[in-house]
C-alpha cells in the first residue's frame, strides 16, 4: 500500500509539472508515467482517464492554494491589509515557480480555463466552481472592509469577481513577458476597483 | 494562382477555427488540411511548419482586429466615449463568435498566450508585440481623455497596460461561463482603473 500510494502522488506530481510547463492536450498519459516513473498500468490503477487527473491534479492545485488563501485572510490585521497580503502571496508564488523551472508559469486554473473549459465539461464546471470559491472569499473581505467604510463599492461580490478577473489578467501577461514585476500593479489596481478611500492618493502609475 | 492563393485562405480560416475551439497543441496538420479540404501537400506549400501557421493566424486575426479597433478609436467622439466603444465592439465580437458556435470562445491572444507563451518563443514575442501595440492604441486615448480632465491616472501606459489585463481576465470568465454578460463589467471597471470623473457617481456594481 505504501508503493501504490506513493505512485499516486508520484503521477499528480509529474502530471502538475507537465501541465504548467506543455498544457493539457499536448501530453499522453505514456509520457506522464515515464516521467513520474512509474509503470504505464499504474496509471490506470489510480485514474480512469486523462481527464480524471486532470481533475485530481486541480482538486489537489486547489486544496492547496485555498488552505494559503484562508490563512492569509484570516490574519488578525485590517480587512485591506489581508487582501493585500493574498496579492503579495500570489506574486511570491509566481516568483518561486519561477525561480524552479525558468518561467512563470501562470495560473494553473486560469491556464486550463482558455485551453480546456470549451472542450471539457467535468473540468469547466470544477473550475467555475473554483473561482466562484476565491470570489466568496475576497468578498467577504470586501464586506468587512466596506462595513469598516475603507472602501465604496456597492456590489461585494460583483467586485470581488473583478478582482480576480484583473489577478487573472495581470498574472497572463507575467506569464507572457515571464516578468513577476508585471503582479505589482494588481494591489493598486483592487484598490481602484473597489473605489477604496486611499486610492485618490495613490491613483494606478504613481 | 486563384487556386493555390484560395488554398491557403481556406487552411487559415479552418486553422483559426478549430485553434479557437480546442487550443493549438491538440491540432494535427492533416486534421487542419480535412477542415480545410486541401491536400497535405498544399500546407507544406504554404507554410513550413504549423509553428508558421499559428503566427499566420495571429497576424490575420490582429490585422483585422487593428483595424476595427483604429476605426473606433478615430470616432470623433470624447476619448472616454471611444474607450467605450471599443470594450462595446469587443462584447459584440465575443457574442457573435457564441453565436455562430455556441461556446464564447474567448481572445485569441490570450488563449495562445496561457497555452504556448513557455513553448515556443517565435509566438512569445508575436503576442508580446501584440499587447504592447494594443495598450498603445488605448494609452493614446487616455492621454486625450487626461488632457481634458476626464481622468486622474498618472501613468496613461501603465494604466492602459491595467486596461488590457482587465478586459483579457473579464473575457477569461466569459469563456469558463460560455457567458458574455460577464463583459458588462468590463467598462466600470475601466473607469475605476482611470480614476474617472464619472467614477465616483458609478462605482462597480451599480
Amino acid at each position: 500500500m505504501g508503493r501504490t500510494s506513493d505512485a499516486r502522488e508520484k503521477i499528480l506530481a509529474a502530471a502538475r509539472s507537465l501541465i504548467e510547463l506543455r498544457g493539457y492536450s499536448a501530453l499522453g498519459v505514456a509520457e506522464i508515467c515515464k516521467a513520474a516513473g512509474v509503470p504505464k498500468g499504474s496509471f490506470y490503477y489510480f485514474f480512469e482517464s486523462k481527464e480524471a487527473l486532470a481533475l485530481a491534479v486541480i482538486d489537489e492545485h486547489w486544496a492547496a492554494q485555498e488552505r494559503a488563501w484562508r490563512q492569509v485572510l484570516a490574519e488578525e490585521v485590517e480587512p485591506l491589509h489581508r487582501l493585500r497580503r493574498l496579492f503579495e502571496v500570489t506574486q511570491a508564488a509566481q516568483l518561486a515557480g519561477q525561480q524552479s523551472c525558468g518561467t512563470v508559469s501562470g495560473c494553473l486554473f486560469g491556464n486550463l480555463t482558455l485551453e480546456l473549459s470549451n472542450q471539457t465539461e467535468s473540468i469547466r464546471a470544477r473550475l467555475q466552481e473554483i473561482f466562484e470559491a476565491q470570489a466568496g472569499l475576497i468578498e467577504a473581505v470586501i464586506g468587512e472592509a466596506r462595513a469598516r467604510g475603507d472602501v465604496t463599492v456597492a456590489d461585494a461580490r460583483e467586485a470581488a469577481r473583478s478582482v480576480v478577473a484583473q489577478l487573472e489578467g495581470q498574472v497572463l501577461f507575467a506569464k507572457l513577458y515571464n516578468d513577476t514585476q508585471r503582479l505589482g500593479a494588481m494591489w493598486t489596481n483592487c484598490l481602484a476597483l473597489l473605489g477604496a478611500r486611499t486610492f485618490a492618493e495613490a491613483p494606478i502609475g504613481l
